[in-house]
């Protein structure tokens, strides 16, 4: 806007830039901290900048961290012998959250997507590769949609040559879903894969 | 989250503190700066700074500026005669968008709320004395609030012993809005204050 303090204008555009933030929300937020104490203002400043100087890729599992190598890879309580492949480092975060997987990880940094000229080259395969050993266990934990699929694929056909299990994780009904609002995709999936209780 | 990098966890931290973005959206934005080049992200750090270092409190006005007086109150075209009040210094830039109202504005930085501690004196009020003048029109506009409510029921009868015309926005249906979700105070308001056409 014209009338508004440069400043003001040029913080509404970074904000706006950002994923799922709109020019109504960039302002909200912008307004939020004209009012906002100078203290936790530059905390938030810094803490951007912050993230960027000092969060680095693990050169082994290519999660994201401040040492090298991350915590998860040098953790010796953890599991060497059972691998979950996954398409980003956010999603080593969502299977932290849940507590439960003891083993390790290791980040492709995207799925395959000819369109996008994403191929093997670019994914981090080469790493991969060194990491297995024989008789260990891969999850593939790509994401549910046709890129990830692909590239679930292609994992399995590659390492089927390796001495390894390869698994991935189970298809169906989301929990706390409703059998309703579920997709006909997933319905199938979870009548095909249903277990006996 | 243990596993995630301090930097990361501080950032997840202080993007949550906004409002309306919970610790999902934070995260979400966090890996997104993860994945953004350095310059962007730097950028958006610096513009954060900035802001606050820059903004100011206009002395005439009390909304935001860089230089001082704001460019409203500078602004040799807009009308002297015509004043309108608003609660906060966001408020002007929702008229400014309108790009139709071309008199000046007052911030009070607020409304009236005693329970909250906010009486008069807390208000941007003294200063609103000194820029009456006789004959001038004086547009409340503060939130369709009880708070905004009130501090207009104040200022009109504080006002009522300058020599001014006070006039308030118009109460009635939202343009685009449908009778049947409006609401019964505000079908009351728009029954009340019908015009011919």
């Amino acid at each position: 806007m014209q009338s508004l303090p440069d400043s003001a204008n040029r913080l509404i555009e970074e904000f706006s830039r950002l994923p799922g933030i709109g020019r109504k929300t960039a302002q909200r937020l912008a307004f939020h901290l004209l009012k906002t104490e100078k203290e936790s203002v530059y905390r938030l400043s810094d803490a951007v900048k912050d993230v960027k100087i000092k969060v680095r890729e693990c050169s082994v599992c290519g999660g994201i961290t401040e040492g090298d190598p991350c915590v998860i890879c040098m953790d010796p309580k953890r599991d060497d012998t059972i691998l979950c492949i996954v398409e980003d480092a956010a999603d080593i975060y969502a299977f932290e959250r849940t507590n439960s997987f003891k083993g390790k990880y290791h980040v492709l940094g995207g799925a395959l997507s000819p369109l996008d000229g994403i191929g093997p080259d670019e994914l981090n395969i080469g790493n991969l590769l060194d990491r297995i050993q024989s008789g260990m266990e891969i999850v593939i934990a790509t994401n549910p949609s046709v890129e990830g699929e692909t590239t679930a694929l292609y994992l399995a056909k590659f390492l089927a040559e390796k001495d390894v299990k390869v698994t991935r994780l189970a298809r169906g009904l989301p929990v706390g879903g409703h059998l309703e609002y579920t997709d006909e995709a997933t319905l199938i999936r979870a009548m095909e894969g249903r277990t006996s209780i």
